[in-house]
């Protein structure tokens, strides 16, 4: 197969190199072999490539900037991200071509920093960082997580990994999925978006770790956030869309939620000055939650490797993208 | 046993009630049974129940203020705190009687709360911090834990209950003890104080979890942390008399490491205007890590049970606290 990968300019730490396409190639044996790869940077190797290109290999920002529309024997555009949303509409994808997003990449960063986070809520440290920034001693005693009760909406590769580790550390956790109905190995009980409102007052935290689709936009607005009892505190890893982070602020600022860890936001990058950065027992990281710069190149080759092997077989391709559903 | 409770005055959080003792002694069968127990908070209940008492339990604060020199028929001093070293000298025990220390009592928030931290400096969440403390958006990229490498010094209570949290995340785990010798089941290899100047420049995370005692004081000097190296981070939960934190801020600031999160310091509480406050990259949190209020009465209480039995059958009392040894 003709395969291009179009790397973000300038970009030094997820910049895919030679070197790990032959080594991901080689740990995926048969199907590795063969191909013919190139590797671009410049809008002019872009188009150059996409006149022969079978399958393109890019991130969401790089395909935003440079859409392979009419490139005409593209069939798959794998791209290096799992939530594709800032790619809508799709219009750009050749008639030819379906997209895979590189899902299951982000599992251990991620459930690392989701327990991270659950963590960090249970002991204070949100308020103690606030107390930090105004260079007060004020003692603030903590929860061990044992018997703390945690609501993951989404059980995909973000909530799949966080109930694992929630679990581990003996939550009650409670996963939220689109559609009711179906167990899940880490979860006590999971119950449909419909019935959110019915879980939210029992929640001690609740992480949102699902994609942003027409359906789960503004899911967590003021109302629901005031279902939360006195004291919960909030995750979200998922996509800023999700929640009314104005509400949210309101929240903090009176005392009701007693802290929030987000890794992403509407807008992103928050603009200067904006209310985020100073609302009290409110901690951000700047949507960083789930990318190890060590292993997601590799990662995300080994999985284009997998749907290749899938294809090969004749099998559903298991990083296939559903623009109508929009994950 | 007649036992005598000191509650630290005008503290609702760890005050110890009746309730609190009779489900304890409930919990404890034969060996909680037959005890007249009082519960004093004032001056004047103290002194009047040291005449009979035969056990003390009190906190570290309390006894400072009001030490038990001649209650001449104590044979117990239960003191709820792991950490004894602001009791010192140790002069005020009555010749009649021991001191046992809570050891163990911490172990699952302690626990918690230093994979939390390891999980923070692994992400780049203290440099995230300060960014957010400037208004910044800066992408910073963290790391899984698996296979990063972790050096605990102590493996009491703390420092083992922080040994198999980082192991269960997949770390590189070496544990530093006093004496050479021995091995523990969460380390893959356990050294002695002696060398730990050989697997310094070998460490990705420092955590300190030792008390403090002669032999402790100062042990992480400017030029052991010099020996970390660059990107390396601190987690201190042990005493903040362990470290230089003048060196730690200067390392800091140098961006030698990467980050650090205290929760012990010299002096507590920190001063007003102290350096630490603002020292770039520094999380604080307010000598809280190890104490979880739903759970640490009761705890203790299992704990001083568990010692009477020891005494009732001639055993060695596991909370025996050595003030020759500091611990």
């Amino acid at each position: 197969m003709r395969v291009h990968i179009q790397n973000p300019s300038a970009d030094d730490l997820f910049a895919f190199t030679d070197g790990q396409w032959a080594e991901a190639a080689a740990r995926a044996g048969d199907i590795g072999a063969g191909h013919h790869v190139s590797i671009g940077e410049t809008a002019a190797e872009f188009s150059g490539a996409m006149t022969e290109a079978e399958a393109l290999i890019s991130d969401v920002d790089t395909i935003r900037r440079l859409p392979p529309r009419g490139a005409a024997r593209l069939k798959l555009v794998f791209v290096t991200s799992a939530g594709l949303d800032t790619l809508a509409p799709y219009d750009w994808l050749p008639s030819g071509a379906v997209l895979l997003n590189n899902r299951g990449a982000h599992a251990a960063k991620a459930g690392e920093f989701a327990i991270m986070a659950v963590l960090m809520l249970a002991s204070g440290m949100p308020a103690m960082m606030t107390a930090q920034r105004a260079g007060r001693w004020r003692k603030r005693w903590g929860h061990a997580l044992a018997g703390q009760r945690v609501t993951i909406v989404g059980l995909g590769t973000l909530g799949g990994a966080a109930a694992m580790q929630a679990a581990r550390f003996g939550m009650h956790v409670t996963g939220v999925r689109a559609a009711a109905g179906g167990a899940h190995p880490h979860c006590e009980r999971v119950i449909a978006t419909a019935d959110l409102d019915t879980i939210l007052p029992a929640t001690d935290c609740l992480l949102l770790a699902c994609p942003l689709t027409d359906a789960t936009r503004g899911l967590i607005d003021r109302r629901r956030l005031a279902l939360l009892p006195r004291g919960a505190g909030l995750v979200n890893i998922g996509r800023g869309g999700l929640l009314d982070q104005d509400a949210l602020c309101d929240l903090l600022d009176a005392g009701h939620l007693s802290g929030a860890v987000l890794d992403v936001f509407t807008p992103e990058p928050v603009p200067p000055g904006h209310r985020l950065w100073t609302t009290p027992n409110l901690v951000m990281s700047p949507h960083t939650s789930a990318d190890d710069p060590a292993t997601y190149n590799p990662l995300s080759l080994d999985i284009f490797f997998d749907n290749l092997r899938a294809l090969q077989d004749g099998r559903t391709l298991p990083n296939l993208f559903d623009p109508a559903r929009g994950y």
